[in-house]
This record gives C-alpha cells, structure tokens and sequence, in this order.
C-alpha cells in the first residue's frame, strides 16, 4: 500500500523540524522537542477528495491518507465515525441556537475517544513488529490498549493508578490484560512508564509510539467537519488531559483546509478542565504559556487529573490562535453537567463529559460563546465508567408491590398535574 | 412521506390473519392472537434495492421501507449499524471456521439493541400522540426508553423489577426518567404494566405499542446479511428472553429473500438462555411447543429472567422450522462466555452475551453447530452494564510503588517466560 500512497513521510520535531524515520521514537535529540507525524500535503490534496472519503466505510479510516500508518490498519479497522448529534433541547437549556453533541461514549470497542488513538498506535506497533504493548493510562486508554490487544493477540501491560474508578479497573482486567496498579498520581504512572519503555522493548503506546497515537486523535475532528456537512462548528470545545486531543483537532481543522477539502473558515477552540487539577486552565487564564504542575490533583474526574501536561503548552497555543479560551468546573458542576447532558440529549457521558458540558455552560454564561454561533461538545467517554461519580445523585427508584393500587396511590398526583 | 412509500398497510393478526388499523392496540379481538406490522411486499420489492440501501446513512434506518412508521424517524435516527466483527481468535478457540460477532454492546445510545427497538416505538409513539411513554423492563429497555425519551422531550415511566443490576438503574435514571421499582420478578412487572397501559392512555413500548417496537428488531437481522456481503451466515444464535429477537431476526432473513434483496439460502437460528430461566430452551429439548412458565427466575442474566416468555412458543416455531436448537448454561458457564469474547475478540459483553457464547460453544461441541460452517453471534448489551457479575471474577490488579524496581521484580519472569 505503500508505494500507491507514500502521504506519510517522516517524524519532525515540533520545535526544530528536524525530520527523523519512521521509528519508535518521541523525542528530538536536539532540543527534546516531541516528534510528530509528518505527511506529504501535495500528494494527499491531489489523491483526496470529499467523494472518496465518502466512498469508504463509515469508520475513521476513511481518512487514511492522514494518518501515520504504512499499510491497512490491523488493529482498530471498525473504530470511529460516531454520532454527531444534533441536540436542541440542550440547545435550548443552554440558551444558544446550535448545538451539536459529538458522541464519543459509543466508540467501538471500548466506549472513548482513546479506541480512536489505541487503533493507529497498535496498527503501527504491528508494522515496527512489536510484540507486547503497554501504556500509562487514567482508565479510557487502558481500557482500550487491553481490548484491542486482545482482539489482535498481543500481550499487553496497562499501569494506572490505583485508586482509578471501579469500572475502569474492570473495563481492563476483563481482556486478560497485566493490569499494574501504582500508588501515586498519573504523572509518577507516567513516569515509570517511560523508563520501563527504554529498557524492555515494548510498544509503549502514549511514549515510544505517542508521534503515531496522538493523530489518532485527528479523526474526531475530521469526523466532525464530514458530518457538519464539510463545514466547521464556529466553537468546539475539547476537556484537556495532556492537552493532546485538543490540539489534534485543530491540526484535523487545518489539515482538511490545507489540503482542499473544506474552505477556509473561522473557528475557536476552547479548553476544558476539572478545578481539582486546571493546569492548562490557569494558565490560560493568567495569560502564560508555562503551565505550573499540580502535584495533587483533587478531583472526580480522574481521567484528566494530569498535573504536568504532557501538551499543555501547545494546547495553550492552539487556544490563543484560533481566539479560543480555557474554563474549569468543581466537581459539584461536573455531576451538573453529566445530568443536564443525559436529561436533555438522551446522552450518558463520564466525568470528562460532565466537563465539557459545565465548562461550556460557563463560557456561554460568560460571552466567550456567543449564543447565535454554531457549537460542537467533544464528549469522549460513557457514563457507566464513572458510575459512582452520579451513583446516588440521580434520585432513587420509587419501590411498590405489583399492585395497581400501589401504583396509583403513587403516580396519582403527577399523573394528575401533568393533565393540566 | 406515506404517500410515496404505503409499504406499512395494516397490523395484523398472527394467528388468524386478521387485520386492523395502525394503532395503538396489540391483540386479536377475536383469537387473543399477538398483532403483527404487515407490509405490501409487492410495492417494497419494486422500490428498494441493495445500491438504495447503501445509499444512505449507515444506521438502522437505512431499511426502513420494512419499519411500521408513516413519516421520518422523529426518535433514535442515528441508531444501529452496529460493527459486524469478524473474531478470528475466538474462532479458533472455539475451534470453528468462521466466526462474527454482531456487536451491540455500541449501539447508539444506551449500549443495547433496545435503542433499535426503541427507537421505532417511541417515534410512532409520537406519530399516534403519545405525551407520555413507559415500559415494562429487565433494565436495557428501560435504559433505552429513558434516554430517547429524554432526548425527545417525552414524559417517561419506566418499571423494573426492584432488584436489578445497580448499573441497569442508574442507567435509567440519570435521563431523568421516573423509576419504579417492583418488588417480584419481571412477569409480575409486565401484568401490573399490561393494567396500567389500559387506564392511562400512555404509549407503553412492549405492551400497547409491542406490533412497531417488535420489529426494530429486525434491523439487527438485516445489518447481519448486508455486512456479510449480501448473505446470510449459515447459523446464528440468539439470546433469548421474551424469544422475540430471535423470531424478528428469522423475520428479517426471510423478508430479505422475499423481496428479492437477497437469494434464497439455507440458514438456521439458535436460541440461547440461562439455565436458572430457559423456559424456551426446555421446551425445545423436550420437543413441545407449550412453554412451561418458570415461577422463580434463578439466574445472575437478568435481562432474560423471563419466566412467561410471550414469544416463546414462535421462537420455538422459528428454531424447528429453520433446523436449529435451543441451549442453556450455568451462571458459571456464562462467566466463562463472557470472558472467552473478551480476551478472544476483545469485547465486553453483558451476561446475556456470555450466554450466547457459551450457548453456542456447547452448540458446537455437541455437533449442533458443524464446525466448518459460518456462524453469526449476537451480543446485545454491554458489559458494564452487569458489571458485578464479573467484578472480582477476572484477578485484581498487582499494586507496586512507582518504582522501576519494583516493576522489575513485579515482571521479572514472565517477561523471562514470554523471551524464550
């Protein structure tokens, strides 16, 4: 496949564009700046086109020829192409005009955006001809590194940390996978990771292989213009981890502009964190590029308590440039979210959901999304993940014996004011 | 939209063939006979095509010429078209040749195939005028009925038994849904709904609205044979509860053939539940077709703890007509299914999808299934949505500090294990 499509080219430093090959590397040996995929724009705008995406299954391989892998993906090849959906009753809750749910709790297999990045990763691990592979992860990431292993029959290690949500422990130890549970935050994980990643050979996937997993990322945003109607949401708003996904989305904005495939447009990206653990947020707000580690995060949403983003200053960048803002919630307003997002889309997201749905409540309420302009909410995981984030702040069931008459003496009164 | 397309003429009586209007009725007044949507074939095979079909948005709807609504979907317009996953792994654990797993452990939205069954009940619903929906549910329904009505803006009602699995509730609840919880067993749950939908005036899905809800079903049943390339696989085992989504996928196959979309082909359908409640199952062991109720459901697969099933005795009709069996498996057997699919394909299947696959396992063993034949298995809900039947089932997580050496000892033989 490679030679009919060589749109991939190399690894290039962020910082120095200094190019490298095609490897299991991360890291510029010049000036430590992360590597990332670099394609061949000219080929790519004179193979695609709108048709041929269209063409193509609804997966996120329709957009191939931008992502980081040589050949067909291995691993992964039925993940992406999830609902965009239109959510007018939250439209209106939140007092704007257009509103548009990208609904990444039902991404095959593993019900997050990370099945999105695990899919490029292990593709490509494949190709370098790894044999095990491994992550640090806050929960969705190892999760989904666990099932795609799995299904590709690669031995797999996932490390998080051990106090991570009940479901999330479970949604990987089902697959068979080492689940490795360290006592401290995700940043130490992380840490230990890249040293394990240097001395055995694997495939670590957001540290040897990150240059590969992070495009991964792209396919929401090129997934979101495709079902706009090849157009983009004047607003998106991404929850901010390591920084990585918001930045990618920008890069899937500007990639289908560069290369032709939609026109040239205005459009805001904003930030969303957790106030337990804002790094990115703060910075944003105190108008500095250095983003201050938390070394404590103090929050339910577990799944982006990164106190050192790994892209946080970029995440940054992206914001100022394209006019976007950052914003963060209590974990009060997280629970807040994640109700006004079921009761009025119909729509069960994880904590990080909550986030965004809080977040951008404030950046209406603020003016930083002004009502009249088009919105797109990048919710990335499924609700049962976190369950005890909303177990008992949801009510409770109303218990009676089968009996009509129980039933009546209990529906009696809202039956009656709901005729009226 | 119902003038160009009256491909929905009439409900019409299973038994004696009587027909009636499309309303909100769903027995014979004359046999007791189960209503049934009925279509002009003639007008359908003149119209619809394999290329019509594939020209439009992979969903559910993309066949809805066999779908009992006059309009345009209104409810759960981007539900289903579900992956089709080939399992090559699990096949060969299994020991056969070719091996799919219809995966509804993603449908859109709630993470069953309910939303498929839902999402036309409840947009007839709104074609007929319901205010206010309901259902009687062992949890995925309920799920599904909460979370469309939610996103709809219909007042809903949703009644369980009171026992369910804590994520089954929460998972109703968080929509906002009004829950009611019986204490008995689901038969007692349907009687008490079957005298409510009488008094209210309420669109209740599987009681008064059962002849549309029951033919979403159907669509699981046509996305099987267009991912397969336009055929049928040779066998396909299905969970049963109520025996209805088998009876629609058998429906489905032949509706197929029937207006030419398909050609004709050998095919043949199994049923699968749990031995703690395997009405169905029993009788087709024994070769009747009255089906002995089960008082007492002792099963951890609550979602089939149906102890009258109301289309036991068509499934069973279905699985003699077709030349198939009927299986059931242990609580532990089921443990087992659910694993095997996990660590073989990947995937986290809910305990009725450890019945299907330990059902068919035993199919296959016992030479029921041959081993060189194509076989589809249908997964109808996710695992985190029964998540205590595995919880504690699949090992711990191993806790070390974040430390390269404790890893390495942690590691040090298997990693030794798995070089040589």
């Amino acid at each position: 496949m490679n030679e009919d499509r060589p749109f991939f080219s190399n690894l290039k430093c962020r910082e120095c564009g200094r190019l490298y090959p095609k490897e299991a590397i991360h890291i510029c040996e010049f000036d430590f700046g992360p590597l990332e995929a670099a394609y061949d724009y000219d080929a790519i705008r004179s193979s695609i086109s709108r048709e041929r995406i269209t063409s193509r299954p609804q997966t996120m391989w329709r957009y191939r020829e931008f992502l980081p892998i040589d050949g067909a993906p291995t691993v992964g090849a039925q993940v992406g192409f999830t609902p965009l959906v239109k959510a007018d009753r939250l439209a209106a809750a939140l007092g704007v005009k257009e509103l548009y749910i990208k609904n990444d709790t039902v991404n095959y297999p593993t019900l997050s955006f990370k099945d999105r990045v695990v899919s490029v990763a292990l593709s490509r691990a494949r190709e370098l001809g790894f044999k095990v592979v491994a992550c640090a992860s806050t929960g969705n990431l190892a999760n989904s590194v666990a099932a795609n292993a799995a299904a590709a029959g690669l031995r797999s290690y996932v490390l998080i940390p051990a106090d991570l949500e009940q479901s999330k422990v479970l949604g990987s130890l089902v697959y068979g996978t080492n689940v490795i549970g360290i006592h401290g935050p995700y940043d130490q994980v992380n840490r230990l990771c890249s040293e394990i990643a240097g001395k055995y050979g694997w495939g670590f996937v957001n540290v040897n292989l990150r240059p590969y997993y992070a495009e991964g990322s792209k396919t929401m945003g090129f997934e979101i213009a495709e079902q706009l109607g090849w157009k983009l949401p004047r607003h998106t708003v991404v929850p901010m981890a390591s920084g990585s996904l918001l930045t990618k989305i920008h890069k899937a904005y500007k990639e289908f502009i560069h290369t032709g495939i939609i026109e040239d447009q205005p459009f805001t990206i904003h930030g969303a964190q957790a106030s337990g653990c804002s790094p990115i947020s703060e910075a944003m707000k105190k108008q500095v590029e250095i983003v201050k580690p938390v070394p404590k995060p103090e929050t339910i949403v577990k799944s982006l308590a990164i106190g050192t983003p790994a892209d946080g200053y970029y995440a940054i960048r992206t914001m100022k440039d394209t006019g976007g803002s950052a914003e963060d919630v209590s974990d009060a307003e997280v629970i807040e979210g994640i109700r006004l997002l079921a009761e009025y889309a119909g729509i069960f997201a994880e904590t990080a959901g909550g986030v965004t749905v809080a977040s951008a409540r404030k950046l209406i309420e603020s003016g930083k999304i002004p009502r009249d302009e088009s919105i797109v909410l990048c919710i990335t995981g499924h609700g049962l993940k976190t369950a005890e984030a909303v177990q008992g702040k949801c009510g409770e069931p109303r218990l009676i014996k089968p009996s009509l008459r129980e039933f009546e003496a209990l529906v009696a009164d809202e039956v009656a004011a709901a005729a009226n």
